[in-house]
């Protein structure tokens, strides 16, 4: 049986905090490793918090990559769900990992939606 | 030692395939499900796919609600990330399973960010 979705979890501890409280850059960095990987981006939001810290999503319409900072901790979490063959979610991964220059990543992926009816209705 | 945040990842097998392919009805029950959980909104992003489909992210104060739905499958993966002590995750968990009528629902939660300066740095 196979599963719809991938879903990375990305801990990234050890960046540079000062590129985890910059706005412009978390955003860059997020929807350029989205592009590379193959993805089409239709929509995102990226809002940077006060004192500190950055969220952002970008909706692709292979599904999802979302960010969290926490720059006091030199820390941020990534998700990137796919529930395409096109697009390499471990590509925008490592692509993340790289440019928030992250000392310590880890990754988790996680299988998503094993439906019963999946082996049958697929074609 | 605490985590910074609480991943919820929500498995919705057996709903409603027509209020899944229902962007309006979808986009209403996340962002009900992100109000009375207790979520600010910051932005957010909705789309319906050729044929079948919808994504949807929104960004909150507190992280992320995002989610993707298989009609065909009747199936939906939806995940929550929070960061706050206000917001209750697992209510809008709650809620979005009850109103997408999901007959076998199940939650995961993962604890995010354990980083090592997190008990001396926080106040």
């Amino acid at each position: 049986m196979d599963a719809l979705g991938t879903h990375l979890l990305i801990e990234l501890k050890e960046c540079s905090s000062e590129l985890l409280n910059d706005l412009d850059y978390v955003r860059d960095v997020v929807i350029a490793a989205a592009n590379e990987a193959g993805a089409t981006i239709v929509g995102h939001t990226f809002h940077k918090f006060d004192p500190i810290g950055v969220t952002g999503i970008v909706a692709i319409a292979e599904s999802h990559i979302g960010i969290h900072t926490w720059p006091e901790f030199a820390y941020a979490a990534a998700d990137i769900f796919s529930c395409s063959d096109t697009f390499e979610p471990h590509r925008a991964a490592d692509l993340i990992i790289q440019r928030l220059q992250s000392g310590q990543p880890s990754i988790t992926e996680i299988k998503r939606g094993f439906v019963a009816s999946l082996a049958t209705s697929a074609t």
